[in-house]
């Protein structure tokens, strides 16, 4: 999917909201464990319920890997399933030497080879431009860099100081020598509202891809006003508000519920985007 | 595994070898391809051929990820049948906030999970110290983090200088903090052997997994001069050198007496060691 066509998606369907299919056996439903496939079940409920109000899908590797072979097979059912007009990101955090950053790109893009055929993919900056290059090798592909995470280790090292600015700049300012926004997002957690606005600055034109809004605190209103370019350039994702509002047979009409709610709000955010 | 009983397996097996196995279809010999599991074919003769003179295996994720569900059944059969003498690490190089390390966690180390049952993964540092605790929350499994990297990449922004010292060195410091040397190992690149001796004295203690010697050309003896403590503290892998010494029906054979020949390196070394 282009640049262009993502921001078209986000217009016709007055949302920036990206669903988090954090799908967890042990938090769904417990009517669907009966299914053949209750994680691709879950999923496919939930995407017929939200897809009205979101404009990307972003399935969480781990909680497929930790299936075995048969999490695979629901995650390539689950992307097959997603409409074309939403945008997927593989939130994977790959990242490894050239060589091996090719494989993962293949099996995260290339459809003959893992049966997967993912728009995004998330990536580790840590091993640098040859980790990153091979996934920008296939056209229309995206990265999506980690840049300043919601989580408490973020701060680790991401706010470290170089020359006077944290590491997290460092990664956006060396890595817009790898591609433009056409190709490049940056994920900033929504905890980090403060660093929103700082950020925006540094990059003006690329999507910035932000967790964190619901379970994890973040709020909507403060990661919109702080990280809005003119052309909306956010995608805000939530997971486990969305996915788990309810745990009993009425989980997709209360996905649905919240999910809508959401997109009311952005709706509101992006209107007095356009009118400015 | 414990420290000890790697240790003594060195000891044992005169060898510090651990061998990559990046077992890549487009590259093994083509009288396999009509095997059910080629990979696994493959990786069988290759673990028979090498088991004497290694301690250690290590498959590289990506190269059975993107093979799709069949890759993740071949990677379950290959852990399988690596000998429990030898320690086995998912280089996986996963990082994610701490609930999702969580399921990476249980994806590589336990067996009702995904099948597998790694004693190692490699993690990526830039999430901090809860992408790295759950790994820490299962009994005598390790996390090999990423320290500095032989990749060409690697420099972007690992030597990047922080109060005086490199981010690398901040991440060996900073991450003592969140095991001991009996859980926690560093990867470094053997193309890196200027640093080795330096990060040698800042962790004194901890096992280095060393990629890079062989076929991105680093250096066996100045790893061995500059890396090694007084319990050996080094596993340096070889991986392409070993599986692809030969690409005819002699592979299994060539790939012997290449492991040979880099253990009898090795029991040079250890005896330099055991005698100082």
């Amino acid at each position: 999917m282009t640049y262009e066509q993502l921001y078209l998606q986000i217009i016709a369907r007055k949302s920036y909201l990206c669903v988090g299919l954090d799908t967890d056996l042990r938090k769904i439903p417990p009517h669907l464990l009966t299914e053949e496939d209750p994680v691709f079940a879950f999923n496919r409920a939930i995407i017929d319920a939200t897809a009205d109000f979101c404009v990307s899908y972003k399935p969480n590797i781990a909680f497929y890997e930790a299936q075995g072979p048969q999490g695979w097979e629901s995650l390539r059912k689950t992307l097959e399933y997603i409409p074309k007009t939403h945008f997927t990101i593989a939130d994977a955090k790959r990242g490894d030497i050239g060589n091996t950053s090719g494989l993962y790109a293949r099996t995260f893009f290339d459809v003959a080879a893992a049966g997967l055929n993912f728009d995004a993919v998330t990536v580790a900056p840590y091993m640098g431009h040859d980790s990153v290059e091979p996934f920008l090798a296939y056209k229309n592909k995206w990265v999506i860099l980690l840049a300043l995470t919601s989580n408490p280790g973020g701060d680790d090292f991401q706010r470290l100081t170089i020359d006077g600015k944290p590491l997290y700049e460092h990664v956006l300012t060396i890595s817009q020598n790898w591609a433009d926004a056409d190709r490049l997002m940056y994920v900033v957690g929504a905890t980090q509202a403060d660093a929103l606005a700082h950020i925006r600055k540094i990059v003006p034109n690329h999507f910035l891809l932000v967790p964190g809004v619901g379970a994890q605190g973040g709020s909507l209103e403060e990661v919109s006003r702080h990280g809005m370019n003119d052309q909306c350039g956010l995608l805000v994702n939530a997971s486990r508000s969305i996915l788990y509002a309810s745990n009993g047979p009425d989980f997709a009409v209360k996905a649905r519920e919240e999910a809508q709610s959401v997109q009311r709000e952005m709706e509101g955010f992006l209107k007095e985007l356009m009118s400015a």
